[in-house]
């Protein structure tokens, strides 16, 4: 975790952190002898999210730090030992994310705070997954949600995460300075509207680029260079709104190397091209490149045509030829649907910026992850609901991922632990999920999935950074086939239950 | 804020959680020497969320304390000028939440961590009130919603909100003990399915509720008591599962006052509710009443008609009348929808827990509050973006809420902050959002809406408790017609301008 620096630690994730009954179970398993006994708990989901075939696995990063600090009265968890999934694995429905070991009573009481810190985690990384696997490896994707978040530390969680999931960058500073995520921004409207036009810059003058000539008067210089390009944009020189201009000014001084303009505060054709083209040219003159636009609302993709249209003429028509690539961002409300559209072929979109739809998930805005009892004394455990879909999985569990001589995925496979693992080529019977027939299936490849991250409450091995985790991510994705990668209506891959998983499920059950 | 202890203060909400171009704005001010011009901003939302026609004002109290405790360098919040609704108050689209006065470059740096404990606060307060006038005065709502928030602090403002909103408590030990938010709790299916009903317990004895009679062996009176319960009800004493018994029986002998049982690990009618009648009875000849059982899958509404009805017959054959009103606990995904079919007229459910569907807010997962400027140097400024749904109302506001003489709500009256208060009993020409004629009203009373809280950096007045402000919340909604109260298809409730803001919008649009 070196590139996480929080000395305050993650003072909201704290035992008291948690349902009160887990406290209430606590005092009964006390009361009843039995707070000691070995216990094993398995987090994990139902059914994917977002109407998907995959979910990525999130937030052990959380969890490990959580873990590591927890004390309550005299506990903490020396005893407690944590396998997972590393983060940015591929998950499936019924497949541990985590698997946690100690006493009854300790890994009871972690239930609701393990639930909390994965359970959001792995919802908004695989919700980033979807929306990077619709925009394709090219574009560059910012998340801007944090204002639109559950509180502070959702925003956090938000932005550390989706960018595990495949965005690039956040606005989000905390993330920067405590995760690392990469983080990017532009401009606000209220900057712009600050400005009237009739303020008297304190200092106009900017040196040029490079090299040793005399400062210039940039208010001046875009003046000018307004004059310029509204005549050959065919505008009046009055159109363009002065306090934008002067907006646009007093950002270029600060940030002569950074220039970017946010369009769509007045008129993007008839105020926020022009102005921003004048004080572009301007600083083009004294050897500065501007870094991009914004678009913040109407068609975002025909605008972005059109733009990027203008860039050109006048890029050729001024011989400033770094003009036609100048990066053109666009936010407002974008979801999955309008994503699709922003990027199609041809879009001349470099950077979206996704807030409300990648942090909140409306689509499905929590993941149902649960924290289920799957053996106490050595001894498995099942609930036997009435309702099909509530039952659990008995045992302590191994998972194997089979794959084929190609690579590709073929099944992830529940075995129980004490079971010896698949061995490449060899047949095996298995159980698929759902099914109530057995099927064989010979891997030719055999994936271990669960790690073993803390024994005795000590890690054993350093987490990835987040940045690995990312690459992992990716990576994972790209391994799975196309029929389970896509969004809408995809085949769900299987999972499956070893022979004798499968007879402990139909023994207990009877 | 006497009920809030939290000595780590808000470690999340500090400067830092901000978005990047807050500080390059930042910069670009101080730059342009404009870091200490007068600046007003307001927050507010355009729209109603879910469809509603009201929101409830929340989340003043996190930003008062991050106010009180921002330090960024040498800069605070000395210089800033805060006034708000109070928390509780009802919103509606346009009407500032919030008026943040300071100098340009602090004001702005503000914007995304108010943005961010405002805006959510406030749709989970909303969306709480909504189920509160949904389930009625009479049935208890308890929040269960930590583990699917947006990681920890999410957790912690879902709780302390949706509390503010209507609800009755949350599971929620955090909550508890940092805001005073009353905490209950059931117990979780992994306790039941812990016991296999061969453990011994280390002590099944009981004294009396009262008195100084010898200790009791609970297990053993709960074994005679199975049989009369299941001769009764017609089933085998093999039938119910041995091992949810013991847990009952554990449970009960930690929480003799407080026996409550979870009937759905299993079968509720032939393993759940025999095993509870079985110990509730036992400790009912103690003299202990049980205080609930709680269902979570299947059809809650039958369920709870039916175990009533078990829970009748069984008080009278067995003359333990206190049976017969032993509350019962539904949960298991309940929205809007489920909810008003389980309080239906003669619904025998008392309690209903709600987690995922208050906290996410699936129906809308984000307010969408902005924060824009409406002033700065004294001079008003006006967002004119071609998309009129993002145009922004100029100038420094007051706002008036305009009743009747039967004390009825008429409209919300926003005017400049210069002009003078209307007067209850004269009549006022006013501009109803959205219409282009303007109407004619005569208030009888005339109540100003927005409170100072934070003069120059100082309290002003202490905040109100959090149970003052959640029954703020109710009677605000009671003051509020049927019409604009109701759920779906509500009819909007009037926002408008005064004439003199009214002409300043036609002014700065011009």
């Amino acid at each position: 975790m070196a590139d996480e620096r929080d000395p305050e630690g993650r003072a909201a994730a704290r035992p008291m952190l948690t349902d009160l009954y887990q406290a209430t179970m606590a005092l009964g398993y006390w009361r009843a002898g039995r707070a000691s006994e070995p216990a094993d708990f398995e987090l994990f989901f139902r059914r994917c999210p977002f109407g998907g075939a995959f979910a990525l696995a999130a937030g052990l990063r959380d969890c490990v730090r959580f873990l590591l600090t927890f004390r309550l009265q005299d506990e903490d968890c020396a005893a407690v030992t944590l396998r997972a999934l590393p983060e940015g694995s591929l998950a499936f429905p019924g497949v541990p994310l985590l698997q946690v070991s100690g006493p009854l009573l300790l890994v009871q009481l972690l239930e609701t705070p393990l639930l909390c810190l994965v359970s959001y985690a792995s919802l908004v990384a695989t919700n980033a997954a979807r929306l990077r696997l619709i925009a394709g490896p090219d574009k560059r994707l910012l998340e801007l949600g944090l204002r639109r978040a559950q509180g502070p530390d959702g925003g956090l969680t938000a932005s550390t995460y989706s960018y595990l999931g495949g965005f690039d960058s956040s606005s989000n500073v905390l993330a920067g300075q405590l995760r690392g995520v990469p983080v990017a921004g532009t401009l606000a409207h209220s900057f712009i509207t600050s400005f009237s036009g009739c303020e008297v810059p304190s200092d106009p003058m900017l040196a040029p680029a490079v090299g040793e000539s005399p400062r210039v008067d940039l208010a001046a210089s875009v003046k000018l260079w307004l004059e310029r390009v509204c005549t050959y944009l065919g505008l009046g020189v009055q159109e363009p709104h002065p306090g934008e201009r002067a907006a646009f000014v007093a950002y270029a001084l600060a940030f002569p190397r950074a220039f970017q303009g946010l369009l769509d505060s007045y008129s993007v054709r008839r105020s926020g091209l022009p102005n921003f083209l004048a004080v572009a040219l301007a600083l083009g003159e004294l050897g500065y490149r501007a870094v991009g636009v914004r678009l913040d609302s109407g068609d975002l993709f025909q605008q972005a045509q059109e733009i990027r249209g203008v860039f050109r003429t006048v890029a050729a028509q001024f011989q400033m030829a770094w003009l036609e690539s100048v990066p053109i961002a666009v936010s407002n409300n974008i979801d999955e649907e309008e994503l699709a559209r922003l990027v199609q072929e041809g879009s001349e979109v470099d950077i979206i910026g996704i807030g409300t739809s990648v942090v909140t998930c409306p689509q499905q805005p929590s993941l149902g992850c649960v924290y289920k009892l799957v053996s106490v004394g050595g001894q498995p455990r099942m609930k036997l609901t009435e309702d099909p879909d509530k039952q659990t999985l008995p045992g302590s569990k191994a998972v194997f991922r089979l794959l084929a001589s190609d690579g590709s995925l073929l099944l992830d496979l529940l075995q129980l632990a004490e079971e010896p693992p698949p061995q490449a080529g060899q047949e095996l019977r298995v159980w698929p999920r759902g099914s109530q027939e057995p099927c064989t299936v010979r891997p030719a490849q055999v994936e271990p999935l669960l790690q073993l991250w803390l024994q005795q409450g000590q890690l054993c091995e350093p987490l990835p950074s987040l940045t690995e985790s990312r690459a992992f991510a990716q990576w994972s994705l790209s391994r799975l086939s196309p029929v389970h990668r896509q969004l809408q209506n995809p085949v769900l891959y299987q999972v499956a239950l070893s022979e004798k998983l499968q007879s402990l499920v139909v023994n207990l059950s009877s």
